[in-house]
């Protein structure tokens, strides 16, 4: 694997479509994914994996039946598997995930809003 | 596992020692480790897994064998597997560490910059 050095917010600025996955690096089976986003996202969840959000750009919230994250740049949070969440971005943000490769932004409940393309940038 | 919101500047704040490890998160088998360093790491590798750097304050430069890396603040980099590296600090940075739970910092060479302790911030 040939090594670079990853600039989160060029990264952002290489993106310009919405709500399209884009890989900007792997560590084992794990993916670092850029999304640029500005919609209320489904409510789902993962099963089999935790998976971590990290604002690059804006803000966010992740949403639980429990209780409701608001994230600002530099800020992350794990949810954990088997936790209903629903990302919801009320302005356009740029949001970082990480988690294993087979994650589908869908969870269990899959819909119009899957994405499975997913670009390396 | 309780879910919270994790500020990497602020939990850079709350670090005074140097080159003691943190923990700040857990994705699955994962840690994400806040470290303050201003010193010259030793070579060594993981032949187990990839390692992956993010810089939250300052700069460094991770070198390896064949080139150096220059990171600055808000820049990410994963060593893959195998990869003789030497991760450097000239002047004070605060670094991210993402890696298996087991991985050790000072991989296969071990000695006095191996650091077991993990405290939880």
């Amino acid at each position: 694997m040939e090594m670079h050095v990853v600039n989160l917010k060029e990264k952002a600025d290489k993106i310009q479509e919405l709500h399209k996955y884009k890989l900007i690096a792997e560590l084992n089976n794990y993916q670092f994914k850029l999304v640029k986003a500005n919609r209320e996202f489904v409510w789902h969840k993962h099963d089999e994996t935790d998976e971590a959000f990290f604002v690059v750009e804006g803000h966010m919230t992740v949403a639980t039946r429990e209780k409701d994250f608001l994230l600002n740049a530099g800020e992350m949070i794990v949810v954990p598997k088997g936790v209903e969440h629903r990302p919801v971005y009320d302005s356009q943000a740029t949001v970082m995930l990480i988690e294993p490769s087979t994650t589908i932004n869908t969870g269990n409940v899959g819909g119009p809003m899957t994405d499975t393309e997913l670009e390396r940038i």
